[in-house]
C-alpha cells in the first residue's frame, strides 16, 4: 500500500464533548442564504438580476451543435442519411435553427439594451433579420469549411481520410465554431459569438476570438494553446501549429484612461504563411509577408517581408553527458 | 476523392478457410473476465475494492455546479430569476448543497481512514461540520469572486461586459473552482478538492492546485497551459497569461529517500505582478516583487525585487528573405 | 455599472419603414435548404453521404468509458462493488464491450472499404476477430496501467494517494486512452483509434497519436499541450511535463509529390528519460539516450547519448528595477 | 415448446425472382410524404397547422406534477425536506408554477381566439391573472385535499396509514387532479383542464370531468371505470366504488339540430351518499338524497329521497351443481 | 395522528443474539443467481434465451409515437410547425419510421421463424416490404382517423373542439393505435400489433384486439373497460360507451383437444349501431343489425335485426327509505 | 370549421383600465408560500415533514423493474443475452436488487416506527434480512410465474406464443407484481407492497391487494376493472375475466367503533374455478367450490358447492324493432 501524504484530518483530533447535530447546523442556513441574497443587490457587478431573461448558454451550445449537423450532415447524428432523408433532415434542422437563433439573438440584444438603458423598440425585428442573414450564409460557410478540411488533409501526413479529420480533428472543430461565431459577430450580435468561441476553446484548447478575420484553407495542427486575438487578420492557406499566439503587444488607453477597446492590436498574417509550434507574434502593425515560414518557439514583434524564413538561432544549450545527477 | 493512407486492413488478406463464429469468441469471454477479476486482488495498487463507498466523482462535479449556481445566480440555469424567486432558489440550492457536501465529505474521510487503518469514530461529525464551514464561507467567496470578475473587465480590452466574462471566460471558471476547492482543502477534506481542480483543468486547460494561496482581483487571460503549483503564494491583483508555469525547481527527498511532500516548492508572486504568456517561474524561494512585470517566454529561477521589469533579450533569429524553401 | 464596449447594435439604426415578417423570412428557407443539399453532392470532400453507416462517435466514446470501467473497476460508477458483484459487473461489461466493439469495428472497416471501392467480403469476420483480440488484451492493459499509476505516485509530490491519481489525473486518463487506442491501431482498425485519442486530447489537452509506441511506467505531469507524434518510440519509465512536443522536423514527399505518410518522423526516447516543461524534440532520427534529463523550454533536433543532461543556457534577460512603466 | 398459432408469414411464400432493394422502397417515400402533407391542408379537421403555438401537453403534465409536489410536499421528490428547506422548496415550486401556468394559459387562450377568429388583445393579461388566481387557491386546495385523505383512511379498512394513501391510492390522485383542473375550468381556461383530467383518467381509470362540482371528504375506492360527467353535482362525504357511472340519460339537440352542450345532463348526489361498485345513475334531474346507500350493479334513472337504501333485488340465477360442462 | 393498522413488524421481536452481516447475506447471493440461471434452461416456457434478438418493446412504442406524430402533426411535439417546416418534419419522421419498422418487423419475423425451426431466407426482404406497405398506408390511415375525430365531436356534448379531442380523448388514442396495429396485423407481422394494442390498453383501459375489423367514424366515449375481441366486425359510425364487451361465448377445441384459434368467436356490429355502457355482446354468430341501439348493462348472446332497440327491463330494486343502517 | 362550445373566455370582457403587471402578481407569491407552509404544520394529516426519509416511490418502481428483468430475462432490456452474459446479467441485477431493497425496506420500517413513536433499534438488521429473504425467493417466484404464463397460453385462443404473453399481456404483469408484492407483504414490510400493487393497477387496471393469497397457474384475461381484496384466497388454476370483483360485503367495526382492519372480509375461490366478466363475489365467508363456473355479470354473496355452474337467468329485455328513436 502506498505511503500517502499526511493530510491533517480534522477527525483525528480529540473528540469534542458535545457534537452539534445536523439540525443545529441546518438551523443556521437561512442566515447564510440571506447574506448571499444581499450580495446580489449590493454588488454592482452582478447586475442582471431582475432584468429580462439572459440568453441561455445551453441554448447557444445547442445552436452550435445544430450548425455542425448542417455543415457536416451525417457525421454527428446516429440516424442514417441517404438522398431521400438528407433534404428533410437539413430542412428541419435549418428551420429549427432559424427559430432558436431568432430567440437567442433577440434575448441577447434586449439584455444588452437594458444594460445600457437604451429604449430600443426593434429587438425582435433585429433578431429575426440577423437570424435570417446567418442562416442565409450557411451555404457559403459550408463551402469555405470544405477548403479547411482539404487543407488539413494536405497538411498532415497522419491524416487517414477526410472522415477522420471531420470526426476527430480539434482544429477543424475550432475553425468551424470560429466561422459560425464570426458570422454572428459581423452582424453585431452581442454575447453569443463569445460564448461560442469559448466553448470551442474549452473543447479544443484553441482560442480564436470571433472578431478575427481568417481566409479559406486554414489549418491548425494539434492546436492546444493557440491564441488568435480579436483584431488579427489571416490570409488564405495559413497553417498554425500548437501553442502559437497572435497577440497584442500592449494596451493603449484613451484620453480618459480607459482601455482602448477598438484599435487593431493583433498582427496580420498574409497568404500561405506557416507558423510552427510555440511561436508568438505580437502587435497590430506586425505583418508577416506572404509565403513566409516562422520557425518554432520564436518571438516576433516586427514585420517581415514576403517569402521570409524566420528561424530561432540554435539555442545555446549546456549538455553534460554524465551520471544522473540532480538538475540545477 | 482523396488519396488516403494505406492502413493495413486485416480483411484484405486471403480469406481463412474456416471462420470462428461469434459463439466461439464469446465462449472464451468468461476466462478473460476471471483474469481481470484476479488482477483486482493480486495488484495492490487498486486497493479500494471491498472498501467503503468511494466519494463519487459525478456527485463532486454536481457540487461544483451547485456552487456555481449559488455564486453566479441566474447565469447558468434557464429558469428566470427575480427578487421573489431568488431567495427561494438560493435557499434550496444552499440547503441541498449542505446535504450533498456532508455526504461526500463523510465518504471521503471514511475512505481515507480505512486506507490508513485508522479506527476513526468521527467521520460523520467531521463531514457535517466541514460542510457547514464551507457553506458558511459562501458569502465571502462571492465577494472575492466579484473582485476577480472586475479584474477581468479591467484587464481585457476584448471584454464586452461583466456578463460576457461570467458566461464565457475560462479564467473566471478556473478561479471560481480554485476558490471553492481551496476552501475545502484548507478544511483538510481529502480527495474532493483535487477532483474539483482537475475538472476545471479539463474544462479550461488551467491547472491550479487547490493548495495554492491566491489573493483577490486575480485575472488569467486565455489561460490554456497555465500551471500553478501546490505551494505557490500569489498576492492581490496578479495577472497571468496563457502558458505561465509557477512550478517546482526540483524535488527534495527526505532521509528515507521518499519524496518530501510538505515543503514549499513553488514561487511567491507579490501584489500587482503581471506575468506574460509562456513564462516559467520556478522554485520555493523565488519571490517576484510587487508591481513587477515579467515578459513573455522568460525562464526565471531567481527572485526579483519590487517594481522590476524582466524582458527576454531579443532572440537571435535567422531571417532569410527568399523563395519558399524547405525549412531546415 | 461597467463602461462597456460599444458593439454596433443593428437595432439602434433608424427604424425601417416596413418590417419583413417571420413568414417572409421563413418562406425563403427552402431555397437555402436546397443550396445546402446541393453542396453535399457537388463537393467531393463530404463523400460519405449515401454510403453505409459510419461508425458512431458517440458509441466509440461509450466504448472508451466501458474500457475505463473495466480497467479501473469501482471508480467511475456509483454502484458499490464488492467481491460478490465484481465478477458479475466485469462479466457484463466485458460481454457488452465485445458486442459494441464488434459492431463499431465492422462499421469502420466496411466504411473504409467502400471508400476505396474494394469489394470486401470479410468485414464482419474481421470485426468479430479484432474485437475479441482487443478484449483478450484487457488483462495485459490492466497490468501496464498499474505501472503507470505507480509512476505517477512516485513522480509527483502532490499526489495524496493512488485513488486521487486514478480519479483526477489527466495524465492517467490520456495514457489509458492511448493504451486502448494503440491496441486497436495495432490491429489495423481504422478511424476508431483516432477518435478515441482526440477525445482524450479534448478532455486533457494531451495529444498522443495512437500510433506511438510507449513503454510501461509512463508519467505525464499536468500535461496541457503535450504532443506525441505518430511514429514516436518511448521506452520505460519516461516522464514528461506539460507543453512537451515530440514532433516531426519536416515532411518528406514521395516521387509523385504526395506526402510520405509512412516513414518515421518523430523521435525515440529511451528508458528513464525525463523531459521538462515546454521542451520540443523533433525528428525521426533523433534519439534521446537512456537516463537523460532534458531541461525546460529547450529545442532539440539532434540525438544525445545516454546519461546526458541538456539545459537551456541561462537566458539573457533585460532586468530593469524601476517604477512601473509600459512594457516595450 | 408451445404449439403456436400459425400466423401466415409472408416470408414463407415462394421467393420472388427479383427483390426490390431498400433504395427502391425509399425512393418512393417522398411521394407518400407529399400525400400526407396534402391531407394537412385539404382536411378541415386538423386546422391548427399554421396557427400560433398550441399549449403543450407535456408542459401541462409538468404543471400537474408541480401541483402535486406543492400539495403533498416531500412525498414525490427524493430530496429530503425539513423545516429549513420546506419553505425554499415550496417557494421555488410555486414561483415556477406561476411562470409555467401563465405561459400555458396564454397559449391556450390565444389558440382558442384564433380558431374563432376573434381579435383578442388580452390573452397575456388574462394568462397572468388566471395563473395568479389559481396559485392563490393552493392553500384552499390543500385544505380540501386533507379532508379527502382522511375520508380514504376512514373508509378503507385496508388503508395502513395516511402515507400509504397519498403514495399509492389512485382515487386520491384522481381527486387531486380533478380539484386542480376544476379550479382552472372555473376560471374559464380552455383545453388545460381536460388534458389534465384525461391524464388522471389514463393513470387511474377514473374519469372525472373537470366541470363536475364535488364537495369535501370525497372518497373513491379502487376506482377503475368510474365516470363522473361534466354537470354532475356531488355533496360532501360522498363515497364511490369502482365502475360507478354518473352519466347522461340522452342528449338534447337545440332547434338547429346541434347537440345542446350547456344544460345539466348528469345527476346530483347529496351529502353522505355511498354508491357501490358497478352502479349507474343517469340524468340531469336525478337526485340521490342525502345519506342514501345505492347497492352494487344497480341502474337508476329516477330520484330517491334522503336516507334511502337501494338494493338490487336478488338476481335470478341458474345454478347447476354438476360435472364441468361447456358454458352455454 | 391516525390510528394505523398494526402490521406485524419483524423488528419488534426480541433482538437476536448475533446479527448476520451484510457480507453474510451477500456471500449467499451467487448460489441464488445460479438457481435463477438454471431455471432459464430447465424451463421450456422462456425459450428465447440464446435465440436471435427479440423485437424491442421500447422500440415498438417509439414506432407508435412516431405514427402519432405523423397522423396528428403538431399536436404532440413542442416544436412549432408551419407550412415551411411541416414537409421537412413529416419527411424525416416518415423516413425514420420506415427504417425503424424495417428493423423491428425483421426481428419479429426472424424470431418467429427460429421458434418454429423454419429455415427462412427472406426475413429481411419481408421486413423491408411490409414496412413499405405500412408506410404507404399512412395517407389512408390519416383520412379514416379524421372521420373518427369528427365522430367524437358529433357524439359528445362535452367536446369543446377538435383539438381537445385529439389532445386528450382516450378513445381517439385507442382507435389510432388499433388502426396502426391492424394494418400490421393484416400484413401478417407477428408480435408487434399485439404489443401496440396492449400499450394502448394500458394507457386507456380500452382493449381492442388488432385482428378486429372496424369501419370509419368510430367513437368510444370514456372507454375504460371496453373489450373488442379478435374476430369482431364493426361497421361504420358505431358508437360504444365504457365497459362494453364484444366477446366470445365459449371456446371451441379442435379434434386434438387444442383450442381452436382460428374461427370467428366475436360478434358483428353493423353500421350506425350504438351500444351503451356496461353491455356485453357475445358470440361469433351474433349480429346486431344496422341502426340498432343497445341499452346499458344488457347481456346479449342473440342477433337482433336492424333498427332494433334493446333495453334492460327496469330492474327490480328494493328501495327502503329509512335511517342509515348497515347494508345487508 | 366545427361549431365549438362557447367557453366563457375571460379575455372577451371589457378591457380593464389598468392591468396589474407580472411584478404585481409575483410580489404576492411569498404570502401564498407562507400559507402553504403553515398548512404543513397545522394539519395533522401530512405528518411526515421533519421525519426521516420516506421510502421513495420511484426507487420502489425501479425495484419492480429489476424484478421483472430477473424473472423474465431478455424480454425487457434491449441488450442481447446469451449463455455467456446471462449469468453476469442476472448476477449484477440480483446483487443490485439486494442493495436497493435493503435500503428501501429499512427506510420504510424506520418511517413506520417513527410514526408510532416506537424506539426501534433493528431497522437496518431487519432491512438486510428481509431483503435477503425476498431475493432468496426469486427462484420459486420464477417457477410459479412459469405456470401463470402457461395458463394464459392454455386459456386464450388469441395468444400467439409465450413471448406475446410475456411481452404484452396486462394480466401477466399484474400477477408478476402481485407475486413480488405479496412476498414482501408476507415478510411484514410496510408501504412497499401497496405502492407496487397500485403501480400495477395503474398500468393494467387490475387491482390485486398484496395481502391476497393466490395459487399457481392463475390467469386474468383482459383484466380492466378486476378487484381482488386483501383477504381473498384463490386456489390453483383460477381464471378471471375483466371486471370481476372479489370484494367485502360490509365493514365491521370493533367495540370502539373503529374499522375492523384484520378479519377475513373477501371470498375464497377454490381450485379450477372460472369467473366470467363483470361478476361480483362478496363476503369473507363466501366460498366458490372447486371446478365451478360463474357466468358473466352475476352478483354472488353466498357460497356454492364444487362443480357448480352459476348463470344469470336470461335478462328480461325490452326489444323494439322500429325506426331509430331517442332512447328513453
Amino acid at each position: 500500500m502506498p505511503q500517502t501524504k499526511k493530510i491533517p484530518l480534522t477527525q483525528n483530533e480529540a473528540c469534542p464533548k458535545e457534537h452539534p447535530t445536523t439540525s443545529d447546523f441546518r438551523s443556521r442556513l437561512p442566515q447564510i442564504v440571506d447574506q448571499v441574497v444581499d450580495t446580489c443587490y449590493n454588488n454592482a457587478c452582478f447586475e442582471h438580476v431582475e432584468a429580462e431573461p439572459l440568453p441561455s448558454r445551453q441554448h447557444i451550445i445547442d445552436i452550435l451543435e445544430s450548425c455542425r449537423d448542417i455543415l457536416f450532415p451525417g457525421y454527428f447524428r446516429n440516424q442514417g442519411i441517404d438522398r431521400i432523408s438528407l433534404k428533410y433532415q437539413l430542412g428541419l434542422e435549418i428551420s429549427g435553427l432559424y427559430e432558436k437563433l431568432t430567440r437567442e439573438i433577440t434575448n441577447a440584444i434586449r439584455h444588452e439594451c437594458l444594460r445600457h438603458d437604451i429604449s430600443c423598440q426593434h429587438c425582435e425585428d433585429t433578431g429575426k433579420e440577423n437570424a435570417f442573414k446567418f442562416v442565409n450564409s450557411l451555404p457559403a460557410l459550408r463551402a469555405i469549411l470544405a477548403t479547411d478540411v482539404r487543407a488539413a488533409f494536405e497538411g498532415d501526413p497522419a491524416a487517414g481520410s477526410f472522415d477522420e479529420i471531420i470526426f476527430s480533428y480539434p482544429g477543424i472543430y475550432a475553425i468551424m465554431v470560429y466561422r459560425v461565431a464570426h458570422e454572428l459577430y459581423a452582424l453585431g450580435v452581442p454575447i453569443l459569438p463569445r460564448i461560442m468561441s469559448e466553448h470551442a476553446h474549452s473543447i479544443t484548447g484553441i482560442d480564436i476570438h470571433p472578431g478575427a478575420t481568417i481566409g479559406a484553407s486554414f489549418f491548425i495542427d494539434h492546436g492546444t494553446g493557440v491564441v488568435i486575438g480579436q483584431t488579427s487578420i489571416l490570409g488564405q492557406r495559413v497553417k498554425l501549429y500548437q501553442g502559437v499566439t497572435l497577440g497584442a503587444l500592449s494596451f493603449k488607453r484613451d484620453d480618459s484612461g480607459d482601455l482602448d477597446r477598438q484599435s487593431k492590436r493583433h498582427p496580420t498574417i498574409e497568404d500561405d504563411v506557416t507558423v510552427y509550434a510555440g511561436s508568438t507574434i505580437l502587435g497590430g502593425d506586425t505583418i508577416i509577408g506572404a509565403r513566409s515560414v516562422i520557425g518554432g518557439n520564436t518571438w516576433l514583434t516586427q514585420s517581415v517581408p514576403p517569402d521570409t524564413k524566420v528561424l530561432l538561432k540554435s539555442q545555446e544549450l549546456i549538455i553534460k553527458t554524465a551520471q544522473n545527477q540532480p538538475l540545477k
